[in-house]
């Protein structure tokens, strides 16, 4: 049977190599996309989830994951969760029960502690001195920095799909400010009878948009996943543009149940995927008017996280 | 100019009422669904929202809240907010930035604080001997027992629609729990060219469905809001059935920008109704196969709140 897994940023990669074996072995595409995810998470040398994630303006390492089954619609998801490496994990868990699924602050990081999870230091020391440095610039957040969450759609050999995301969110944030990525609908949607969908960028500029959800929806509808991701993410920049004059960073990656993958971005942007028929593979999608060129990535241009 | 309001639940009737005299003045949608809806949080006798709600299951008061604007799309919500009593305005602050527009636990805490707000306990005696008693019988958390959202939709004679929300959410819930009431597009949607929409139930349900996004949407594709509120209603709680058994509660308003008003329930639910032709007036809403049927609140014989 078909398996196919696609995810957000370069970054991914190896996460996403290890997921392509529990998918060969016919593991679940939940035991995939969490193994792939949480080697984005340990990773130190990724600044946007988990470990070595950057800090909020106090300094702190706040993060942010969401979890959706595509089989049960069962949703889960933490926001503002301190010091637990595998913030996925927690969202994973929160999806299991029928009441508080999505849990916040200082109850999420209970929640993971009565899982046994070990409560850890996540601010590097590149990480605080990036912190040091930003404060003293004194600069005002600025729209594409740092807030690049890992998102994955995965579907596995029975036939099912899940959606995830993780991320340490957008770097000197508010206290408690959470982006789109465990927002249901916004950063993450995933329907078995439809398609899954991930996103990543601006937070604020995706979730009053509902991008994954709508995403999703129109593969229901009958688009393709590439018609789908590219109208959503292109129709939603025109209409903020038409709004308010800009539209900050959005992008979008979706799978249909047939394990076909769509791509909608309005920055150039790297994502990883592979199918039983093709082998893992970085590629750079760029908006180019209505339409998303991709090409496989090339590290002699491109210099995309 | 045709001015609409439509709220959730019997007690919303008295913010109504206020928010009717503000509309009349040819005030905001916003100043009268703030008005509006601190009628309801201030007062002791609901325990659903704000001042009086029922605590989680460490005995705090944690409130979430939901604001969107329909004219600019900008939105704001927090999420586990304590000692608050307008955790609506909260919201409506958040909705101002470019950034940082949801806000949860410590965070939303901090910020409400740096805007003024006093910190007050929200659990009074009576709510507190209600949480004791509930510790004592030791019964697990039931899906319709104190989770009672106010949610309101409104037009104003200038045109525009905002809708909001308000909640201490499920009582007993775990800490840092939040429902859709502060999840953008589950709990609330708005958008003036194509209407509002605010959800009450249980959180759990509504958000996976995105539902109040979904009615939204089908209102913009030409559905009248009473269709697309019972459509969205049925169709969730037919495959929520089909899919585990159960469908929780859910109860569904919204208005399109003529300010024409929809109801969507699985349930027994009253809502109060308002417009430039007619006055403030309590309904009860009753699900009959797929219809809804809505008849005057009569209290001889319904015991809703």
């Amino acid at each position: 049977m078909k398996w196919s897994m696609i995810a957000t940023w370069k970054m991914s990669y190896d996460g996403v190599n290890k997921g392509v074996c529990l998918l060969k072995d016919k593991k679940s595409a939940k035991d995939a996309v969490l193994e792939a995810i949480h080697a984005v998470e340990e990773n130190e040398a990724f600044h946007s989830v988990g470990y070595s994630g950057l800090p909020n303006e106090q300094g702190v390492v706040q993060c942010d994951a969401g979890f959706m089954d595509g089989k049960t619609l069962q949703a889960g998801a933490v926001g503002a969760l301190e010091g637990v490496i595998h913030a996925v994990d927690v969202a994973y868990e929160c999806s299991k029960g029928r009441f508080n699924n999505v849990l916040v602050g200082e109850g999420a990081n209970e929640f993971a502690a009565s899982l046994g999870m070990k409560k850890e230091n996540l601010l590097t020391k590149e990480s605080y001195e990036r912190y040091l440095e930003r404060k003293k610039e004194n600069q005002p957040l600025s729209s594409y920095d740092g807030h690049d969450t890992v998102g994955m759609v995965v579907l596995d050999q029975q036939g099912h799909l899940v959606s995830a995301t993780s991320t340490s969110g957008l770097f000197m944030k508010k206290r408690g400010r959470v982006g789109d990525s465990p927002l249901i609908g916004s950063g993450f949607y995933c329907d078995d009878e439809a398609g899954g969908a991930a996103a990543t960028g601006v937070g604020e500029e995706i979730m009053r948009g509902c991008l994954s959800y709508e995403t999703v929806r129109r593969m229901k509808e009958g688009m393709s996943a590439q018609e789908a991701a590219s109208s959503v993410v292109f129709e939603w920049t025109e209409r903020m543009i038409a709004k308010k004059g800009y539209c900050d960073a959005i992008s979008l990656i979706c799978m249909n149940p047939s394990g076909e993958i769509g791509v909608g971005t309005n920055i150039k942007f790297a994502y990883v995927a592979a199918d039983s028929d093709s082998n893992t593979e970085i590629y750079v999608a760029l908006p180019k008017g209505k339409e998303v060129v991709i090409r496989k990535y090339d590290s002699k241009i491109d210099d995309l996280d």
